[in-house]
């Protein structure tokens, strides 16, 4: 470990792709309960279609066209839009609400659970994620997780990469920037948390968009640390 | 585990004496710290009259003489003016940050770390205390609380028995209030919490103020729930 991350005490974690791999989660789980019911859709494309309707939704949020609207009401909204595009028929409120939840059923990449427990022993280790604290609480609990605590882009009503999420995280832990650092496969991401002064930790998921992944393969820039995955993230930062 | 109950899917705790058994671990805390310097004074009356400001601190911040103050900060101004009042010379400014993150050293009850455990199967378990983000967090890595989320009045910028302390914590996990419930050894949290819709566990902590126990040695009202300690409460909400 470089001497530079003697002063981390805390480690933020980007989710979506980062430690859970939504695609795969979503396709596997929509399309088992659809077959259980009988609902013939191109899950794989209403998945990929949601995903590309997220940045945007919060963007809105963002720049203030839309008031705070928490990323499950976002993801319900998309989700409503493109069933109809979609003609998916027979679907009832309930079952898109079931649908909806799909985001809070999420599934780790091999290494999440592992590398997060090596980590926890040494450091405060929590999720930085644009999900809202009642996702991310399902989503740990049903992954396991081991967060200390979780920061949702909710508990700042700014969505990332806005810097009232990073610096409102290390506030809320009673830390400086540079005690925190900011773990994700997203160099975008990393940017915006170098830019508030917390250390960072760049791991590639080069198949977390599926066939449709085209950025994010390698580290950018001279991150403070570039890791395989978050197992050997744990072993760089001494656990 | 009555019907009633069947629809609970959150457990928030009262931290400071229901969880923690504050006054016995910040006087071993301070007391070894002190004799470690050569420093004599009297800390357990010290650790007594820290806790008796508590309350007050925070209704100056409820009733809006203060502008919000998070608990640390609290803690920090009342130490400062007790270390005076009780003539305790020779602290520097690093001694006293250091004797006020003791609030962040607590130790548990005996039962607490098990019967959280248990809880922690079957329903989602959170502290909902008056203590800000970073001291719980550092409190719960200390002690082994395995918390899914750090529900703390910083994030409500309202302190118990204020309602939006309660029905905040229920609406950040998604839930309704009747969804939730509260767990506390104190009679006064468990009437604030009922009164906006949650359900309600009660245990005795009879030595939590020491020789000054003065209440809270029994359930006041029909509470949802009355057990022994953490553990019973886990075995009565069929953990």
């Amino acid at each position: 470990m470089q001497n530079s991350l003697d002063g981390v005490k805390a480690i933020l974690f980007d989710t979506f792709g980062s430690v859970v791999d939504w695609r795969t989660s979503l396709i596997a789980d929509l399309s088992a309960w659809a077959a259980g019911r009988g609902i013939v859709a191109d899950w794989v494309r209403l998945v990929d279609a949601w995903r590309a309707a997220y940045a945007p939704s919060m963007d809105e949020v963002r720049r203030g066209e839309r008031p705070w609207t928490k990323l499950d009401d976002l993801h319900r909204a998309t989700l409503a839009r493109l069933v109809a595009q979609f003609g998916i028929a027979g679907l009832s409120e309930a079952d898109l609400d079931h649908i909806n939840l799909g985001w809070h059923r999420l599934r780790p990449w091999p290494d999440s659970v592992a590398g997060l427990t090596r980590l926890k022993a040494r450091y405060v280790i929590a999720p930085l994620s644009n999900g809202n604290v009642a996702l991310l609480v399902n989503m740990a609990k049903a992954a396991g997780l081991p967060w200390d605590m979780v920061c949702a882009a909710e508990l700042f009503r700014h969505y990332k990469p806005d810097p009232e999420t990073y610096l409102g995280a290390a506030a809320l832990l009673g830390l400086r920037p540079e005690q925190v650092m900011m773990a994700a496969a997203h160099n975008g991401d990393l940017r915006a948390a170098r830019a508030c002064g917390l250390k960072t930790a760049f791991f590639a998921r080069p198949t977390e968009y599926g066939p449709h992944q085209t950025r994010d393969f390698r580290a950018e820039e001279a991150w403070d640390v570039v890791a395989e995955d978050i197992i050997d993230l744990a072993a760089r930062m001494g656990c």
